[in-house]
């Protein structure tokens, strides 16, 4: 299960699985994300599932000093679309710690508008980074995106990103740096969570950087438009720990 | 799933489930707690999660101050024998308040030694208050017991304790009131985990008293004598968010 859910984050849009080509899902629709539970056996997390993210920030029940430690390099630029977001895949070599453990930077993709909100207000635009520990464990480091001054790395991704479905493309020449999408300042929510798309697995250390970093209104269109509306609504807490920043 | 989970809370004891005849289990031995995953298909958490009970609490990772209100009242005192603790199951009326969530208190039960640890270190006896909010969310509130003087309350239990497994009875005329199991200081170690016996659910609200309260050595040995040792060993902690006291 762990390992196939690392190459199912690594490969996804790669190719297409048969066995799941009857479980297609979308966000609204017959097929959207209050349906997802039923759409295959392996998603019934999506609704049986107590610890689902995303989740509204604002109800907190902690406030605690977490220590984060993103020990990311810049490398070239692969980016694919998955038929549901716009993702870079990132070579071996970048690292978060949290909670004392270490985990290999993946993946990160973009929905629009936020799925994580803050007292109810969503952000337009929001990436998150996906890392994976050897055994399989899962920590996921959010940012949201505010509308103002343009950030010059999305635009290298926004200036890449497909319209439509398709496989990764590395573009050649480019170099990425995804240290320079985050704020300076790295205090986080922090509770754990799911995968916010099917099958909704559990088990994710979700860290959301409370504060924003600034996109342009034009960045934040483009990637609204490649991806369309792509974030699932928020889900119980279930009495949760959920630790804010002090 | 969870509704059927708090009735195993609640009625493990009381009969017998041919089903799950199959899988018995222990603590030692070839039914042993490094085999629980392979002894039942429903049994897989125990090998398979990753956000697995008890742990050590002394690798927390976050400080924080936790909310917790304790709204219990004394009752009957009903006693069982499930073969593998001692439980003492409660009326309706006492509930903990805990994440922005009510949780009704089900049942307290022990263990010798302690499941959860400090820094790799075992108290003699804790005791786990079992609570389920009306949707089946889960919610445990842990007590150490260090070597000292004799808790009144507890030894009510002790007097009550069968040697050997056998169904609840109501002790009559008993009144029992477990917010004297309590320390006064309510600060918590809290993280996310799952039952620390088969099938090893997750989705768990842990939270484990930081003060430890006293038992005579007389009434640590009782407990340990109908019992045998029922702790099962310290998981990995996966890198979990875990809160500790400020």
């Amino acid at each position: 299960m762990k390992k196939s859910l690392i190459v199912a984050l690594a490969s996804v849009g790669l190719a297409s699985a048969p066995a799941l080509a009857a479980a297609d899902w979308t966000y609204e629709g017959p097929r959207g994300a209050d349906r997802w539970g039923q759409l295959h056996k392996d998603f019934e997390k999506c609704e049986a599932g107590i610890m689902q993210s995303p989740i509204d920030l604002g109800q907190a029940n902690a406030t605690g000093d977490i220590d984060v430690d993103v020990n990311w390099q810049a490398g070239p630029l692969t980016v694919l679309h998955n038929g549901h977001t716009v993702q870079a895949n990132f070579a071996e070599g970048s690292t978060m710690v949290s909670g004392g453990k270490s985990f290999k930077l993946v993946q990160v993709h973009f929905h629009t508008p936020s799925e994580h909100t803050v007292d109810g207000k969503a952000y337009p635009l929001t990436a998150h980074f996906v890392h994976a520990a050897d055994d399989g464990a899962l920590a996921v480091l959010g940012v949201m995106f505010e509308a103002g001054d343009a950030n010059a790395e999305l635009q290298k991704l926004v200036d890449a990103a497909p319209m439509k479905k398709q496989a990764a493309q590395t573009v050649a020449g480019a170099s990425f740096d995804p240290r320079k999408l985050l704020p300076e300042d790295r205090a986080v929510y922090r509770y754990m969570g799911s995968l916010t798309t099917p099958p909704c697995s559990e088990g994710v250390n979700w860290h959301v950087l409370s504060t924003p970093v600034e996109a342009s209104p034009a960045q934040i269109a483009a990637m609204e438009q490649a991806m369309g509306m792509n974030a699932r609504p928020v889900q119980l807490l279930n009495g949760r720990l959920l630790v804010a920043p002090e």
